[in-house]
């Protein structure tokens, strides 16, 4: 029944190239396989005399054989050596080779409404990070990636494998003592739920908070990756502006007196950089209460203050349950991450655990731990004291720049926290709207966005977000004069 | 104006405790801060002398001050020492103790009415893992564990910090070939998405794809855990039966006519072992192409098939672009890794990936490198291989103690593939419903799950689901033994 090995006479190693011979190896004899030119049930050669053949490792032939023997294309008979397998895949015939990309028959399948919109909402296609001034980034190349090694392979060989609801327990401790200090937030840890990202956490809060179609408030400008999950929860959103207190609560009542969530950035508003005012948060905290409404507390930019006292968080002043927390590492720490946090009021906590396992199950393991010791040993304070220390010489580096080589083109001011600045066209380019000098700045490799593009109601100013996180400070000086002469050159020559 | 140096004589150092030292050092100097014991401006200790003095090493001190800096309780100026912050943040003072859990004022914010219905899809508390014959569950023991931490540490020092769109591009392309091999799946690497586990990518889909209140076809009975997404997402669920060849399409298109999409499990329908047929396969290719209508293909359980030639993928046979096939790592690694993939039309890659930076963000960077790693040395082909060996014998092992101690009780027949059996409950039992059943099982520390809490629609069989991959030999034959003893405690005696 079994027919005789024999060694294929096609089967030919070329070295030097980018396969390896192993890899070589398997496809020739899986393409034999395939091909119907090695029948089921003909023996191949021991690995040793293949070896010898073509020479190579024996190894190189066992490994090739074993990826075979678990893909199903070869099978062990115990003492009897190694045979195609008897039943073979046949329907895999039909179908080893890949649709080539984009080749379809008839008309092509809409997406839902939803699904468009999800599509268009990010601005062009994905950027590669490395263009000066991009807000946001923080400087990677600052970040303690070989320590960080360190906790994450111990937290890789320590760690049961078996997730928990809520996430990590000394994780959620860690995070929870970490806002009390130095946030003023009020929680115990059950109630901070570990979350795959902040985004995620958005998501989790409006799907158990909101119905679709329910109104929520946001900042007008504001942070346009909140977007995604409201759209996708079915939410109408309503901008609303900000004045110098922060959101406007008459204008929104005004504007969609149904609202039934506000998406706030008390600390500081993004871009803009608004704080918000006691007696505003006061007033949302009791907006909320007697409306039977929720707030979400978006406390993005916490951690780098460069001036004043930090600012204690709105949700320590709420006495009624109507605040959801929202924070990310991805900023602090680096942005793939994606780990972040809710904390949710604590007759809240177990519907939103309950919740997040239901949507997303169990939580990754493999970071926690890791992000849980870097908080325990001190890393994480010590990390926020050395990038802050960092961050506030680059934002001097370039106010500097932006007097020497700017003036007149971009006005920037100081900000007390963050990591971007807000810079507003000076009087030799009034009349260009900020759209065309960020397309300008583009053509230069430098990527400040426009203010306008974190507007969805009417835009009421022009400016740029020029981040300064990621940049050396000579980085900075450089990128300022060639900022300079991508605005300035479509000016007319003075005089 | 800076005031002298003291030592504070109530600091106390407790040995033996719960608490390092250097927590108890920052806990007290804190609270000597925050309640004013310690003054704005004070010059604290040289941390060498504060460490004779309270007799511990200076590193304690450096640690707890370097803390305290970093949080902004004590300041330090250079050449001058260590200092309680002049700005001391005093909103502090009022929210430095959480709140109570549970505590609050007023009447209970109520969910909304998806937010209750998210809450409430989970059986129970959550579990925790460990009673014998939970379906679903792989042997983690067997995991190669070590191997597992070793590329994982290797991905943290190596891999940028930086994510990309769509996934880590090797991981995506050693998926493909995968799925291209093993599953017959036709698709390039760009049609690979990797998310953030099975429900991540679901939820994809169905908020791309779906608009709020579509119609969906779902296999009655099935995966419970699907139903979180679906219901979040807005989706009616319309349950439908499955017959000898799989969903049943005629009264799927009797009951729900208007169905948008349909959620199937063609290899191996869960939980039941249904593989649907070719015949029923081109049928629903057929529907979703003239209903302009969409296939989820959930191959969750492909992997382990113990006879009979591996199925091809539904998405194979797709010509039109209108299947999402929709994998998972959970299983064949671990539940904690959270890693997953959908595979996507080819015209239909770019809005899918620019709809998942919208919604989630970029993906967790750490464990992707690891993975397509642990595929492309062999690993991943080497461990499936060797647990479907390890779960083979554990099937065969759960049929004979199931013949030996459970005749009468309960009937199994061997699964062709998958982690758990069917066990339908024999004469002895007649007339006990299989609700009854579990919660007797689960007072004898057994977890067998009801196949009614599989149905949405009318039940049609009763049975519970008996998970074998996690248990070793020896302990199933002792399980079976107690299971039997709880089943039949309620029976009359014999004779």
């Amino acid at each position: 029944m079994t027919r005789k090995a024999s060694i294929p006479l096609t089967l030919t190693l070329e070295r030097g190239t980018d396969v390896s011979l192993q890899q070589q190896l398997y496809d020739q004899v899986r393409d034999l396989v395939l091909s119907g030119r090695l029948a089921p049930g003909t023996r191949l050669p021991a690995s040793r005399l293949l070896a010898a053949d073509l020479n190579c490792s024996r190894n190189t032939i066992v490994l090739a054989y074993e990826r075979l023997l678990a893909e199903g294309y070869l099978e062990g008979r115990s003492g009897a050596g190694t045979f195609v397998s008897a039943v073979l895949p046949e329907a895999y015939l039909r179908a080893t080779r890949p649709a080539p990309a984009g080749a379809r028959v008839g008309p092509v399948p809409a997406l839902s409404a939803r699904g468009l919109a999800l599509a268009g909402l990010l601005p062009g296609a994905s950027r590669a990070p490395g263009p000066a001034f991009t807000p946001g980034l923080p400087d990677l190349s600052a970040f303690p990636s070989d320590l960080w090694a360190r906790l994450v392979a111990r937290s890789a060989r320590r760690t049961s494998l078996q997730p928990s609801p809520g996430g990590y327990e000394p994780l959620r401790r860690a995070i929870a003592d970490y806002l009390r200090s130095l946030r003023a937030v009020r929680a115990n840890w059950q109630q901070v739920l570990i979350t795959g990202g902040v985004l995620e956490g958005l998501r989790l809060a409006l799907d158990v908070l909101l119905a679709p179609g329910d109104r929520v408030w946001t900042e007008d400008p504001g942070y346009p990756p909140l977007r995604g999950p409201l759209t996708a929860a079915g939410a109408r959103i309503a901008p609303v502006a900000l004045d110098a207190q922060g959101l406007d609560l008459a204008a929104a009542q005004a504007q969609a007196p149904d609202a039934r969530l506000a998406v706030l950035a008390p600390s500081r508003s993004y871009p803009l950089g608004t704080t918000m005012s006691l007696a505003r948060r006061l007033a949302f905290l009791e907006w909320a209460d007697s409306a039977d409404a929720w707030i979400l507390e978006d406390d993005y930019d916490s951690e780098y203050r460069y001036a004043g006292r930090p600012l204690a968080a709105l949700q320590g002043l709420d006495q009624s349950g109507r605040v959801i927390y929202l924070g990310s590492f991805s900023k602090v720490m680096y942005p793939g991450l994606r780990l972040g946090y809710l904390v949710v009021p604590p007759h809240l906590a177990e519907a939103f655990g309950r919740a997040q396992q239901a949507l997303f199950g169990p939580l990754s393991l493999i970071a926690q731990p890791a992000l849980a010791a870097f908080f325990e040993e001190g890393h994480f304070a010590a990390h926020i004291r050395r990038m802050r220390a960092l961050y506030r010489a680059r934002q001097e580096a370039l106010l500097e720049a932006a007097d020497r080589e700017l003036a007149g083109l971009l006005e920037m001011t100081r900000a007390e926290a963050g990591m971007h600045l807000i810079a507003r066209p000076g009087c030799a380019l009034a009349g260009t709207s900020d759209l065309e000098l960020a397309r300008r700045a583009a053509q230069a490799g430098i990527d400040v966005p426009p203010l306008g593009r974190h507007y969805l109601g009417p835009e009421r100013a022009r400016g740029l977000l020029l981040g300064f996180a990621a940049l050396p400070e000579e980085t900075i000086a450089k990128k300022a004069r060639v900022l300079a002469r991508a605005l300035a050159k479509e000016l007319p020559a003075a005089g």
